[in-house]
């Protein structure tokens, strides 16, 4: 079963934004079997947008179109697609009744444009919005199915994923793709692929696709496997990941779309944990990764984030003297900042960092990138110092993700 | 001048990479006056490429091809070339020096599929490679250009700055391209749309196209006019600007491709301020805004993250009965944690949140959404209500953006 993206918006062709959602839908849809061989990116014109389902419908099966619903004038899609079936636009009294609703929850008077919302082409089945105003449509026509989506990425990903993507499930018969994610920390791509060069061709003979993902401070090991026979590719790709786990058991932390700062949660969660941070270079994004998921409050309790020297000295009692001899880049501040916090957040571990994020503040001795992350809790305290790269951004995740991973070892070690 | 970006991969199509080649490019273009009007993400495969560059042909006058140009077997983009342009493919000796100049300089040895790599079709100028090993190519033929380029962003973009650019603007006889971007934050699109459609509608008769860009908490306006003649598009563009701030002026944080957290810490730093934020339901995501950029210790000194009830006692001295008679999530602890944590900080300006990001703690009282934004400095501290949604995501960002702009707002006071 093949199809292809159509995503309509002239700010994606100039370049004003990333075209994200793409690759969204791309991964979703290859995890479910159904081949995406085109995406293109057209602009917010009727007889483009005509022309592109024209094509995408003799190349594929199904076409999936994002963008170009929302309540202003640059939005055509919907009329397009009434044109291209020969379609009236009509007011769909359940759209109405949501689009009411939302506004009537924000206490906010709905207008005109608001109500052209619940136009619909009359030959669509929709699919409700729950997170806007602009509903999804699904056509069938002469063998063909074609998915309308909102273009705001956070819409369109809640409609794929509660209605779309079951239904497509639901409805054809796609064979089984079987994947898995191994979550690796702590080590580079290509030493990763050194290490492995044996077992990458075991699974490469078994017919399973390997992908190396890279992002900052993590490398994903995806395996991957169509077949018309789930129990055997299942098992199949479960006993090379167990051969994985023997060949690099500490740098796995994972598997499947779990990220770090999930796992770490569950962890502490799991074990009745708390968990404090003191940040200077990461400027507060430990605390935002640690609470980015619901439920966070159950092993989280707070953070210092001690930007300058002073703050460092004055909340987190940091000698001064230390700042000076050793410099607010070092061990004995990054266990200071550990155990400090933790002691008056009142949790049961401590995470901190103290390094020089870049560009600018690196010298002979200590170059950007380098930076000293500690851990208190388990009855001890301790620091380890890492040099990482030149880029700031870069810099700032990846001693986040290195922090987190620290913390999870340590919490296994508690029986 | 029109033209389609084609990227080949399959890397692309199931979502293993975002591609962020084509946005590049649909900058650069446009900036030159070139009009991307698709781009097309098709797979490693020869029928594909060739159909592919035949429907491009037909749609526009200049071609970019990207990927598939390296030394691996997945590689076919060259070879296809030479097909469907019923040339040979030929060793190019600038390109075979190149290459065996890059090998001698890593000291590695050269093996025979590297020596492919000097190979192109026989009617191309070669675009030599200063970053790796494979060849660019420009053809042109039957009145169209085409050129191919290696997918490596940094190789790519190398050459179209170094070559191709320069090369299209000698070439061709390119209109200008003025643009100009509003960022505003606070309002949503369609009641934006509605405030300013008058305005909008004087736009448009001078032949500028709007575009909005909506994303989490902010909307960007992107006007752009096509002429011959700069100064008067500029003139134009920017008269219309002015009027747009005067409509809505309270709503206008900047301009062009900065966003707010900059806008901010620029304005901070611009007037020798300083902030530090207390941040419940953001837990700590202000904090990791405003340190994201280089220079941040300049303006941002440090955060509390008061995620529990007690760390907000403990920490910010909120009142426990306080909280227990009006909740945490009220205008008095919002007040209280801004006051307290600017005085412990010793900053100019502090900012504050506490709120039900979701998606569990709502209540019919508070639902999900409700968020007090507290601000202190100036002399003053209030707070202001919010009900965003139902997205955890969102009302984070959401919070992050609303509280960085009443900062801004209440930084403006000053003069």
């Amino acid at each position: 079963m093949t199809a292809e993206i159509i995503t309509i918006g002239d700010e994606i062709l100039i370049g004003q934004i990333v075209d994200t959602n793409s690759a969204w839908m791309g991964k979703e849809l290859s995890r479910i079997g159904i081949e995406v061989v085109q995406i293109s990116s057209i602009s917010d014109n009727t007889d483009h947008i005509l022309a592109a389902l024209g094509l995408a419908k003799d190349r594929v099966d199904i076409i999936f179109i994002t963008g170009g619903l929302g309540p202003t004038k640059d939005d055509i899609t919907k009329r397009t697609l009434a044109k291209y079936f020969d379609s009236e636009l009509i007011i769909n009294a359940e759209v109405l009744e949501d689009v009411t609703n939302l506004f009537k929850a924000f206490d906010v008077e709905m207008i005109e444009v608001n109500k052209k919302q619940a136009e619909v082409p009359e030959n669509c089945m929709v699919l409700r919005n729950e997170k806007g105003t602009a509903p999804g449509m699904w056509f069938e026509e002469r063998g063909k199915i074609y998915v309308s989506m909102p273009g705001v990425p956070y819409e369109m990903k809640s409609m794929m994923k509660e209605q779309v993507l079951p239904k497509l499930k639901n409805d054809l018969d796609l064979p089984h793709i079987v994947m898995h994610t191994v979550l690796t920390q702590g080590i580079g791509e290509s030493f990763l692929g050194e290490k492995i060069a044996g077992w990458e061709e075991a699974v490469a003979k078994d017919g399973i696709k390997l992908a190396y993902l890279p992002s900052a401070g993590s490398v994903r090991l995806r395996l991957s496997i169509t077949s018309r026979d789930l129990a055997s590719a299942e098992s199949l790709v479960k006993n090379h990941v167990l051969q994985l786990e023997k060949i690099i058991p500490g740098y796995i932390y994972g598997n499947e779309e779990e990220d770090l700062p999930k796992v770490v949660g569950k962890l502490l969660q799991g074990k009745g944990l708390s968990v404090s941070t003191a940040e200077s270079c990461t400027g507060g994004y430990i605390a935002h990764l640690l609470t980015q998921y619901p439920g966070s409050s159950a092993f989280y309790k707070g953070s210092m984030i001690t930007y300058s020297d002073d703050i460092k000295t004055d909340q987190l009692a940091i000698d001064p003297i230390i700042i000076e001899q050793k410099g607010a880049v070092s061990e004995d501040v990054a266990i200071g900042m550990a155990e400090s916090v933790r002691i008056k957040m009142n949790t049961d571990f401590a995470i901190s960092c103290t390094g020089i994020a870049g560009p600018d503040g690196g010298n002979e001795e200590k170059p950007v990138g380098t930076v000293w992350i500690g851990i208190s809790g388990n009855g001890s305290a301790y620091a380890k110092k890492y040099r990482f790269g030149g880029d700031r951004t870069r810099n700032i995740e990846i001693t986040a993700m290195t922090a987190l991973n620290m913390l999870r070892k340590e919490i296994l070690k508690l029986t």
